[in-house]
């Protein structure tokens, strides 16, 4: 007997549009296209539109990547009633104007980090979204891989005792060559901070997720290289330079920060973009009372543990491949041992999203994280401006 | 100006039937779902039908994996000509008779490995596919790991001089306990073998492609718990114990073997399900006069390379994570440092195949591999009987 | 033919006197007694006497080490005139009277780490030595790694370009438990601060060391567990708790401070006794504009480096096991491949002060190291309570 | 009160002669001088004398490594009747004619392995120290590793369970150039072998300790490299070309093969002076039905541990540094996480010799184990030669 398949689930649709398709637009269409068939969630994603200044540019995009239409104004996007959920992949710069369109539109935001160009603005597109009552997460991806989930349920069941400990290192080296041009990713205008934004804020994430609040912080930040030639602003990885002309660069290279959590742990913090040989080394570790936990992001299916309870003699850090039935999503995927990459951490994200979506909540994290995560980073600018330690503000008039 | 596509690419369509839907059969699902949005393919597949004997079984799996269609009875697929390449994902025992009627048939053939029961019926099969024309592969996945492909490059570039040594380990530990089920893999008339056709057929995959051929084998295999609790015949790592029969297991628990190349390099293979602690460990190391390769399944990403025109003091062997533009297939995918996973060699796998139809060519490892692949792992089998050295054949009558 | 050797080597002997028999003890008697078997030193180490209080523990210890006579008095010693170098191993809070007293007596001097109790202390000690025209070294024996040395001459060829970044952990976890008593390296009095002098001194002088001196810091230190049961005073790691009396713990747990060097570099250091897991994990990564390096002490015969000359694709961290001829110190001891180990650190460092003295010139670390490092961990501390940056001072009247 | 040492200990003295000085001579006498360092043993070596045919190597020798005389012939060595132990590290064609000399001399005898040229050499020498009822030893160190001495508990206590699989490899590249000449390593008239007798019986010797008897095995051996120039023939690293006549090498570069322990389990075992890369790799994997291990000699303080007793979800292996007072040796060196280095399994050696001298048993592994490692030899190369598997004689009549 041959059958065509009717499509004949009555599972809700989740009709999503998305704004902006370069690197995330890649990494997010990608997940929406594999999500349904990894994890049975409660709505199904349905890859609707995207929308983008250039049409030959969004065109291109939204049929390689399988958009069913596209729109060369955001704000067309939002206005069409066959769209749900927003996902915003656009520049820093532009988070805040969409966000609170789309929220006034009633729509369900998913926005790129870091959330806004400064806490005043983060706090204007929280309020946004809480007064819309539409969920909202911020796509914070790596708390999604398999062995950082399960490092949060290892600390949360007491298995690592009082933490005492949090350091984190991310280290790139894109943009070491002095003759690399000044890209986008290197204008205050456009992105707010440089590798603070784009790394750090990770980080911060993790931190947050992992140990809690950070309540005082003192940090540094500097831009090695001040000079760039000009090129192609909206260039990645080999962008290209145009004629001769030089232009300043306004944004961190490196930042780091001490900073003191709720609970009393030490936090250390390093991002940059300066870390020869580095491509994308996204690390921490975590010390408590009676374990401790590593995890670096090239290495992302392992989590290193050390447990005090081991019987002595046999103590030591051991690497769990989270690729078993019992790490978190791991099930969805392969059998043991065989490893999943960069792109599932978004697959996971978005299987919490549309879960929130069906349930009406907003997953973590969300804009409440996104704001936090906004006050840390504005603190961390602050006193590496002052020279001195700056307090991490712990409550807000913002959350409803 | 919203726009909808029109699906208008004028790319020609490779369309897919699909035999089996397990554990292989949602790996290759996968691949056909993300091969367009990762590669610009020559023809574009689509995920037409897939077929199995069990209604409810295959409707739900065609439904969660995406494909259009579905047959309750293999041969209808074959008949169907809207069907271009048939995909096989069924047991061992079934290839043979699959492969011959689907390249009577006129389809194109993707085989799992191994490729047969025996050298029997590989010869037959890769007979059949000769006079039909029609384009085949074996699905040796891991070839088509970039750092595996890296090596490739590197090897057949010269850098690493005259092989003189290969050594492989494939090591899995998830029948060990006495009380899991005799399940299919464990029966010798549906496999063949046990981990030596699972496992150690593709070590020999690994060790023909990069170093060449193997001219002798010494082996030994072993069947370390020779009864166990009858259960869940098709079952995976979680099959169930039906009652409290036993039964006999009749294939190998190990195999190890010494081969010497065609070239004079020593082999050590040895592969295992016995292996505590090894999930999935797919490992070699390659050694040449001037230079050496690692790998391993588990940090699929990473090739360690040493190379002995390093200056002196700093020799060493270098971590690659390949993950570069310049790496096979990794442009296709996420930034450097950015890792991908098990399933993107059943992608970049998919990749060459599209492409070898569309010039009708079949690329390797095709059923000349299979076959060749089968005489070793047949000569290994009689060896390890005999307790002798035996000879692989070094031509074949079957090549047209 | 049967010979008695009649120790006719006409090398010029160095007498020492060592002060203090404990940890550090040990580990120098040790390399005295090793140095002349692996190095051609171009003076040859006598080991004279040591000095310790207690007469049994003094008497037992030179028996055991190899010591020809003791001390129960350390003034003694240094007014011995059979002894040509005093080597000081006792606590802190000694040192500036034992190196005063020697100088004066016109001893050289190997004084362990870290110098004083202060940087007024540590200025004295300087004038001293200075004045009296010794010889004189400070035991930060890490530098004498021979990755460590190696690293030194990549960074200084230009290998690794302009250096960026220093970044360096120095964690242990043996006081974790709130029940371990109050050790004297847990008083102020006796040692001046807690990890920070204990193991931050350490890493604060593989960066001055590697990249050069620090010209501003900002840290934190605390102390995480503030009351401790009162003990066996002198202990290590198995120290007893005496009685139920609590003291109070005068010195830092963790110590952690971002600092910027005199070349533009970050710094970014953490210490602490509370890395759970981390029984001695000493590490530090370098990044310059064309290289890398990282080390750990856990793995000291290796050190990782990358080198953006690579050809592309190649481009990786590698691991150079430092034990081949070309690397510093290597040659002394056994083929390439076989390891040394902690102990080999002071063997090594010994041989630089003995040919120092043979040379009359103090090598590095020698006392103005000891010096500047105490600028260093008190502008920390400072920094750590004031809550603000702190300047080093860059020059000093002190150097003759 | 100052006070000379009388070195009135009443420990009584064991009179240590040596024969040979080369790499070996001076690793055994770095061991007798550290011993008592380290060591409370029973008796305490004294370093009376060393013998060599050339004068004034053996002088220079002498008191480079602190030996109080010397002798020109080993056979004066044997007469003397101050000399208690004979310790033997001299190439192995000389070995059974030494030891025999040396038992009917009543000498207690160290020999380095391997024992002898051949099976029939070693049961002569079994023979003879039986008939003298003298101590002997074999000095295949790598079992006093403190982490393979661990390992060893660990199986003994059943904490693996039942022991499927033993695997090692044994990877050297010191010899793949060609213009490398021909030393007495690669002679068989002075090795009786190359690489097997070398390296292999080193893994022999960790396979029997670790698993047990062999009971039967099949191998292959290869001399990748025929003719080589004739030099310094007892050169090592750095030998050099005389004159440019070539000469036959007649001993194996590589060898490896397969055994099956009388246990049942696995043996694949593969040693190589062609490993490119592999300075002096020597890992083993042990795989049982509970629990598995790993080693490398390159990093030879670590053990890696799987326990599947280890909580669902934590399974991993544990990466343990051996260097806590728990683990055996480890106690007389330096605090946790303080590595030690190759020379450190010579005095851990030595410690059991003479405590086994003091007790008057042989500890193993003692001629038994020498004997045994040389059948095992043998039968590879017989194994090897007639390209069959060979039965390891499981008893023998030399044993008293």
């Amino acid at each position: 007997m041959s059958e065509m398949l009717s499509g004949g689930t009555v599972k809700k649709k989740l009709r999503v549009g998305m704004i902006g398709y370069k690197f995330m637009g890649k990494a997010h269409s990608h997940a929406y296209r594999d999500l349904p068939f990894y994890f049975d969630t409660k709505v199904e994603p349905v890859m609707q539109a995207i929308a983008g200044r250039n049409q030959e540019g969004v065109q291109a995009a939204a049929e390689k990547m399988g958009w069913a239409s596209y729109e060369t104004d955001w704000r067309r996007l939002i206005e069409r009633d066959d769209i749900d959920l927003i996902d915003i992949v656009t520049p820093n710069n532009t988070h805040a104007e969409i966000v609170i369109a789309a929220a006034n539109a009633g729509k369900h935001i998913l926005c790129e980090k870091p959330l806004a160009m400064n806490v005043e603005e983060a706090g204007r597109m929280l309020e946004a979204v809480n007064k819309a009552g539409v969920v909202h997460m911020i796509c914070h991806n790596y708390r999604f891989a398999p062995a950082v989930r399960y490092a949060k349920q290892l600390i949360d069941s007491g298995k690592l005792g009082h933490i005492y400990h949090f350091r984190a290192r991310y280290l790139q080296d894109w943009i070491m060559d002095p003759n690399f041009p000044l890209v986008w990713r290197m204008r205050k205008d456009v992105c707010g901070s440089g590798t603070h934004g784009d790394l750090m804020a990770h980080s911060i994430d993790l931190a947050r997720y992992l140990v809690g609040e950070i309540s005082e912080v003192a940090g540094m930040m500097d831009t090695f290289i001040k000079k760039r030639p000009l090129g192609e602003m909206s260039g990645g990885l080999n962008a290209e330079i145009h004629g001769d002309q030089m232009g300043d660069v306004d944004v961190d290279d490196a930042v780091a920060f001490l900073g003191r959590f709720d609970n009393g742990a030490f936090g250390v913090f390093e991002a940059t973009r300066f870390g020869k040989g580095n491509r994308n080394t996204n690390q921490f570790e975590i010390n408590g009372s009676k374990g401790s936990v590593r995890w670096d992001m090239q290495s992302m299916n392992e989590l290193e543990l050390y447990l005090e309870d081991d019987e002595q003699g046999n103590q030591g850090f051991r690497t769990i491949t989270c690729t078993e039935g019992i790490h978190p999503y791991a099930g969805a995927y392969w059998p043991a041992g065989h490893i999943i990459g960069y792109e599932h951490t978004f697959i996971n994200l978005l299987h919490e999203l549309t879960n929130g979506i069906a349930e009406n909540r907003s997953p973590s994290p969300n804009f409440e994280d996104g704001y936090r995560n906004q006050l840390v980073l504005e603190a961390v600018e602050t006193s590496s401006v002052n020279k001195s330690w700056v307090k991490i503000p712990t409550t807000t008039i913002l959350t409803p």
